[in-house]
């Protein structure tokens, strides 16, 4: 039997548009990681009490793109010193947070550490030093905009990268077997951050953001309509600020992309929107799956939930 | 002159998607009309007092797929006994009842006898005796929708078949002229039954539900959204749900539709949208009219229930 | 400083409108309740694999109001055969489930077992045997309501009850420490069992429902709209529905409770109104707390949930 | 059982705002229906055809407060010439037209005629001759406000006036059995022609606007916020606009009504607000009685139609 | 860089569609404007006080297709007696009105006179004699529109290019150097201007409506949506109505314009949709410049603003 | 005539709800502005080329709370050297910028200078060098709510007042002849300089924000419900968040108010709304006049601008 939903994923599955990048792109990535490669995290941690008494809890700061504190739960069973653990990552979605530690405990119960990060200056406790030296549009995605250097993007993406790094530092932590996983922005993330990175071993993308840019401003609600409106009170700007997005578009990246991944999306996502995440999903070169929900909006179920835990325990070799 | 609304209409007649149908739909048919063809109606019905001298009202009920007593009302003209009155049998939109007798009046003032049922459950005083198995989503369409045998759709068929038995079996009805008609889900039901039965002699089925379920579950408004969520809440019985639908679809039974038949659409229909409409109405090889309003959306027009009168009019050699 | 936030709280806790039971709510409740007392519970339970190897998973079933099957999960850490656990019994919102194993690990970490129980027919997979025996409104709500006997109300308030009966008969379960929480539908039920059930010995009750449901009815956009939308399409049922639904009413039941008991309601709800909430919280006699939040609507922050899980780890000594 | 609906009612019953009456309100309109007592309908009526073989159907015309041709159904039952039947006068709401002759065969059922008429320059096929003389808001309202003389509530009075005496004229109605009903400016019509003719016999006004329209004006949606907008264009007519409105409103008019009349409204209807229909009820001296329906919004229930029915039976003694 | 703006822009410079013009439309308008050559405009004028001491202000009143008294704001700089200014008029969108000389003191400051007329009817304070002869829908597109004669979109164009004659017998008017402009209803007109006019001799049309008007019927949120809705009211008027639109779409119209003119368009504007602006722009044969916003709706924004007065400085030979 | 908009008026006029102060208010800003007594503007300008040939267009910087360079136009009548002008400093609504010369005309050539200012970080080109030192909410309320010292409301209050100064120091200004104006957040502004600052001689505040804020973060839609969401979010910083708003509500700082002021409000504003306008307005002891608009919402009508202007040209001796 075919049917009308069975075309619409053929479809997606063949959907090809341009990338966008710049021909400095790769240029741009191989110095920007350089600069920070010898960049102090400057972290520092905490022991926090919780009523979770199998679960140890440590409030943590660590620095990213700039000297910004940037907080971060890191979390582990409670086990002898000396145990290591695998660390998944969690990036979360645009205006969230590192969310409290319960809402990882089924990651602890699992055998796995977790370190689950502020994005700066969003919902958590965690500021952001980057100086706004323009005018801006509610939220954070514009400040910075008309200069790669200065993007937010990049600010969240360098910060995302050396999460890794600083999951990689905690004593706890199996360097061998970090993962990162997030949904939205934080599916985004967790989509460029293997392109740049090579301290994931696998990662979770659910319906990513950061995908086919060129697309998503255009047509979608996502948070890249605070880009749309600042280019429609300052259409002076228009090729600039596509020409920001496309360093940080995943479309472009995904190429880079080494490891196991798993991503997904919902065909009545007006975020995230289908077109994009295909679009992106489809240049990916390394073993790979799609989940696809034909009815799910801009959300991740408890259903993908799942199987994003079994992907990552097997990834984990925890089972 | 040539323009967009001509177009649009001119792709909608060509429009030919995919059956869904598995193989053994026929068989399926065949078998489910058998089991009922010996199963008594146990009907009753009672005489009711209204304002409007001119009709008589019998408020009945009859028995359709199981035993759940369906409530119908059986409307006649003031008349001598031993007169026989062609008779429409009116099924309604979803969420709604069997109305009251004096929306019915016109078609008494045209010399017609009326049958107008409740569908199980809905907003009449009609129970439903199918018991819900499994959880649902709020409403009819999920419960038993994981098996053809025990789906909604398959009970409020069997029930709309055997609404025109009951409506033959009155003695002021004349069974050689029989009609059903109906709008939305009615409209669906209206058009499923003339594929299954003989006894309807023309039928009209506005704004019909029950067409090109696979396209309307994925685009539509319509009730088949709480199938939609109900995937989306189990997404392993995605394709269980797409294959209980192919059997009560109209895409798939239209062809056997042997009658007059009167079908309408709205281009601006959000709920049953016009390629679903069309999808199902294109298939059907009898005597057929389309009535197609290029700015109406989900609601049935005073001209098109006129059309509707003098089309049925004219088959029960009224006029 | 005085100011507009706190003059609207003490208006809210001065808040006393009239009861409205009937005579006979007392022995409605005690012959209810009798009725069940030696029905037996015929569950039974089944290990499942999940990826969180620090938990014990079953799924289980037992009888409530009637024979259905309800569904729930047990969940414990994982430990030594013989351990006893205090056990937290959950009840979900309107037109949810009983959720996943992991949405309780925050529980399991704390040292609770924990019985999540679907309400039946609901979005889990947990069907609902009781006949519908007339026509109803989209939802559970309504069908039965014209009875107190066979009202929805009435049998998912005794499905709660038995829950904790079911969570007692738990090997692993310490039968002395049991509480229950729930947040909406499920608070309204996380306050009516222990009115009605000397089992649980602490409770929270998040923004519930079932409360001052006269108020509700007429002014919020809850479930009860779809006791409203009955009565406005059966407008002769209106005192029955409103007499159906006073012997569900915290308002009459909260006196009722005996034990420690933490609410928590948002200013801006306009489901579970502040009024209606107070209203039954103000009736309640036994050591209790109110937690406000001027700023929340209908849901539960994530603050809230940590308050909820200290003070039943409070209760329970775990700490 | 006392409850906070019965509480609402209760208030409602006692709500008595300050008549907003100019000094000449009643001379206003003795001149006005002077100054019309001479003045010829020049009416007109052809029979037209319908697949309705028991309804005569006359296509009619009339003049109302100036020549423009006033379009009216007038129905009767096929019936021996000679015959005198009691009719029902019918306004429409706002927006609307006289409908199709299909939308009465229950009143022709019962034994009445109907005259059902279009209101000027609405949905129907009347135009409107009063000439626009200054800015409009989209909409009726506005146009002429600035006078009570060239008000639209002014021209609509009238028409509605001199289709009672349209009726009257018609050989087959018997002219002492003359009723009126409406919904909404249906129901405001239906209310102020009993205050300014001796016509009507009862009259039934479902959820009439018109009335206490300083209140509405600031608080509903309904065709009042034509003239909100309107003022708020034009803030210096504010006191114009007021005055005008005062000589149309019912909460000045209706104490003049001397016949029976229903009247029915919805408490949670935010265009004809109950606040607004009580304010005027509770002004009527004469035989009366008021349908609340607690949980209805906008719109005249199935039950509250058969009850103008059997009311309108009473009083034309069909029953 | 190739990207999906840019993709979406080139399809709309491909978009032809069919012109709908019937065989008689240039003859028609031959006949119209030969009409009105002869009819005196019979204005008048009278200076007005405001407290802007630089600006010259008249309200100022002409005939256009009627003896409508049509009002409109004649401003210019202070001046000596005898200088002549370059004059632009300015049309208002729908719904709105001439506004208030202090809204075009930057073309004053520029050194341009400035007439502003209200659109009959509309919200500004002029009327409209044109009487309506048939029920309509709210607003101003309906009443008419069964005939082209009778057309409002007929009126208001022969307003609107009277202005222009109005303009131009101004004193301190140089008739030479008369400029339209205008938005949405505004655009329209200043484009429909130019092809029926040899006044003006440049003109700017913001986001223009009466633009391939059988697409903005079926597609568009415009005030096309009342000839829709008329439709479908009175589905016998569909092709009559789509025949009366075409004698005033530019779609039909734009190859007559022989003067430079700018026209502008926003991606997302549901209102005036890009199809239907670039369906007429792609016919005009003259100097002509699209401004095109990727993300913006339907409005105009103020760098569009001004580039218009850029435009019009240009044109005008102030810079 | 008395009635229910009068009667909604009479009670704002009486409404006196507590201040919020706290005791240390008067010393918090007697310290605050003395801290900036002394600090340099540091500003620049430069000539811009418009088309406006009527108009001087200044780009100017200067600085305020801080180092940010905060972006303003000044813009004089073209004039002879040494003419000194009166001058408007506007203030702009959130997310809005400081607009365009042409929005100024009107007060160009009412013979006025204008100094129209970006509030910092919003819609115009202005940056903030405030860092951001913790989590926030889309947008700039909350960013610094924390402290007083940090609080963006402090910073935006400044930087106004300093506005002020900067008209005053430009050669065209004449010092003693400054007003101040704006609406919505403009208003909020345009009413806590004079209660800071004597430099300005006059006020109106349109619609004003900052307004009884203990009710508008309950209340309203405006941009409190950034400050809401953050305690939504953070429940721990409720009173803090209250206690910083106190400071800058001018509920508290109105009586300091010296000059006259006008002050608008609309009854349908559900953004600044009319409570809070009133409470404030009502605390004000110097001449001044409201005007209230009952069926405005949160806008600005021609007619209020124009009332303006007036009122501004009176003060300034323009006419």
């Amino acid at each position: 039997m075919t049917h009308a939903i069975k075309a619409r994923i053929q479809d997606l599955e063949r959907y090809n548009p341009s990338q966008t990048a710049e021909n400095d792109l790769q240029e741009f990535w191989s110095s920007t990681l350089a600069e920070y490669a010898e960049k102090p995290l400057n972290g520092n941690r905490e022991l926090v009490q919780t009523p979770m008494s199998g679960m140890d809890v440590y409030l943590t700061t660590y620095e990213g793109a700039d000297d910004t504190p940037l907080h971060a739960w890191y979390l582990t069973p409670k086990a002898e010193r000396g145990t290591k653990f695998p660390c998944v990552v969690h990036y979360h979605g645009y205006t969230g947070s590192k969310g409290m530690p319960e809402h990882f405990a089924h990651y602890i119960l699992m055998g796995f550490a977790v370190l689950s990060v502020d994005v700066r200056g969003q919902g958590g406790d965690t500021g952001n030093r980057q100086e706004q030296s323009y005018g801006a549009i509610r939220g954070w995605v514009t400040p910075g905009i008309l200069q790669r250097e200065t993007a937010y993007y990049r600010a969240i993406t360098i910060d995302a990268i050396r999460a890794t790094e600083w999951a990689a530092a905690q004593p706890e932590t199996d360097a061998e077997r970090i993962f990162v996983i997030g949904g939205s922005q934080g599916g985004g993330l967790a989509m460029i951050v293997p392109a740049l990175s090579g301290i994931p071993k696998a990662a979770v993308a659910h319906i990513p953001n950061m995908c086919h840019m060129d697309f998503g401003i255009l047509n979608s609600n996502s948070s890249l309509s605070e880009a749309a409106e600042f280019v429609s009170r300052h259409p002076e700007h228009f090729d600039t600020v596509l020409r920001t997005l496309s360093y940080f578009d995943n479309l472009n990246l995904a190429p880079r992309i080494r490891i196991p991944i798993m991503v997904s999306c919902g065909l009545k996502d007006p975020c995230c929107m289908p077109e994009t995440v295909y679009a992106a999903y489809n240049r990916i070169a390394s073993e790979k799956e799609m989940r696809v929900y034909p009815f799910d909006g801009h959300w991740v179920s408890d259903g993908q939930n799942r199987l994003a835990m079994e992907f990552l325990a097997r990834h984990a070799g925890l089972v």
